[in-house]
């Protein structure tokens, strides 16, 4: 039996069929046109997902179930009952979608999906617990315990980017201050080598947006750090240190075997992994004790696709 | 079969003997003379378990297994890894125990065991999940999922209250600074308390504590809130929020069924309980969604003795 899954973005649908270990074994994609009728969004969902199946000589009865991922929130019956960038607001996902394919449909979390399938096949394989941070334009969070997705009981769980890091900090687009997303994402770092343009003028930084700091990108501040232009380090060192509390935040109150950064941020990779990996000792309580072994995700955009896809794996198989 | 749960304290051991449903048959207590060394406080811990059994009729054969809630932490082989204000550092509890009575021992924290004895018997008894909070000197953490204490991979998880809360915000005794304790502890209530009795030198607050602030208790400044003294009133409801910030934080992360608020603090009942509820939703992300229930503790002071004991449950039978 094969899973079909399903990774939901403001951009495009992408589709694959996966084997039993997390294997993708083709995949298509279809562009999401937001804004129109979920309906339609679903139609092209399903029609994408008949043609990948067709296109590689696969019948209904080969497929065991499908698993979605979203930049949302759903319930356990099918429904997303929340998706920001979508405009999506109780859309019954999963009845809609069975009318083109009627086989069970698991839904959850895009970071939460991402997350499992690091479990699955990726650097978290196996893993007694592990905690999967996107550090994107926001920070996700997906929770793996004892070889399942958690999205905690009402499934609003997980949210480690809107865990509240400083009181009276930097607004949040949720309505909160001092989020942990605000200090620890993309746009965090971003807005930190904003600040420092200006107060170092003739700084690498400046050179590689040229002068505009509506070019800067999380990845120029990274470049600038990695040749030690002294605003670029800064920002780093900084992004590097709230990093770092992040993660000791999920110590502290999870103490997962595996924290697993993902996302564009983590595409620095090394350059990151032993930054944070020297900063976080400082934080914690117990010195000598050992901790969460911090990783960079390895299965980079396939995630969503498997991930999604082993939601409807039984859970005995993992 | 019965089980034996031990409540280790700074002051005193506390040990029953507990029926499968966390019902207390029988219990004893013997000093704890911190500061002997450790084979003379097992000891008596030792002789003071065999006599609460001989006194009530229990012999070896009647016991399934001991367990014992620690102020520290424990590796899985029985040995106490951390207990500060015991000054007990890599000390041998269960083999040291065993020499007494030959059976299985368990240890864990004693938040973490106080949260498991809710989940047996008290508020959140049978829940999916909860996270237990203990207001006290400090803040203590107890995660139950899925009918088992969670403490992490590597024992050193649900420290709820060294959450980092507030960036360069009140040290804390761990070294870091702004950890959620400090806002959310009775010692957090005093120390608010004090601030604005210099403020409000006329207040009920003052009067209570017969102008020393070092008389001040957080029952004080409750009681002074209550009947609407304007300085208690103002630390009341300062506390309120930052309380409703950490249970946010606790939704936020794990969105557990219930979160229970135990310890000194809770016992202000449902004048806190009534205005935590209202609180949190201004921080939801999500506000028309289902999250977690707000519960005061239900067993007090003998929470320590049955989730000790109930740790030796197999967990079949819960």
């Amino acid at each position: 039996m094969v899973y079909i899954g399903i990774d939901l973005g403001g951009t495009g649908i992408k589709i694959g069929l996966v084997d039993e270990t997390g294997k993708i074994l083709c995949k298509g994609e279809t562009p999401t046109g937001v804004g129109r009728p979920y309906e339609e969004i679903i139609g092209d969902m399903g029609q994408c997902m008949l043609k990948v199946m067709g296109d590689n000589g696969y019948k209904a009865d080969d497929i065991a179930a499908i698993g979605i991922g979203i930049p949302g929130i759903a319930d356990t019956d099918g429904n997303v009952i929340f998706c920001t960038n979508m405009g999506w607001k109780n859309v019954p996902l999963s009845a809609e979608l069975r009318k083109y394919l009627d086989k069970p449909v698991y839904i959850d979390n895009d970071a939460t999906v991402a997350g499992f399938a690091e479990y699955i096949c990726g650097v978290s394989a196996g893993t007694h617990s592990s905690v999967f941070l996107t550090l994107g334009t926001g920070v996700g969070g997906g929770i793996v315990i004892g070889g399942r997705p958690w999205s905690g009981f009402h499934g609003i769980g997980s949210e480690v980017g809107h865990i509240p890091m400083d009181i009276g900090g930097v607004p949040c687009t949720c309505g909160n201050d001092g989020c942990l997303e605000r200090y620890t994402s993309a746009t965090a770092i971003i807005r930190m080598g904003k600040e420092r343009m200006s107060q170092y003028p003739d700084s690498l930084l400046n050179q590689l947006c040229e002068n505009n700091p509506d070019k800067l990108t999380a990845k120029m501040v990274f470049d600038a750090a990695k040749v030690n232009d002294e605003a670029g380090l800064r920002v780093f060192n900084e992004y590097v240190d709230y990093l770092a509390r992040a993660c000791y935040t999920v110590i502290t109150f999870l103490d997962p075997e595996v924290i697993v950064l993902g996302g564009g941020v983590s595409k620095a990779g090394d350059f990151l992994l032993d930054a944070v990996r020297a900063r976080i000792p400082s934080y914690l309580i117990f010195k000598d004790l050992p901790y969460s072994r911090i990783e960079i995700a390895s299965l980079g955009n396939d995630a969503g696709i498997i991930g999604a896809a082993m939601l409807g794996r039984p859970a005995k198989e993992a």
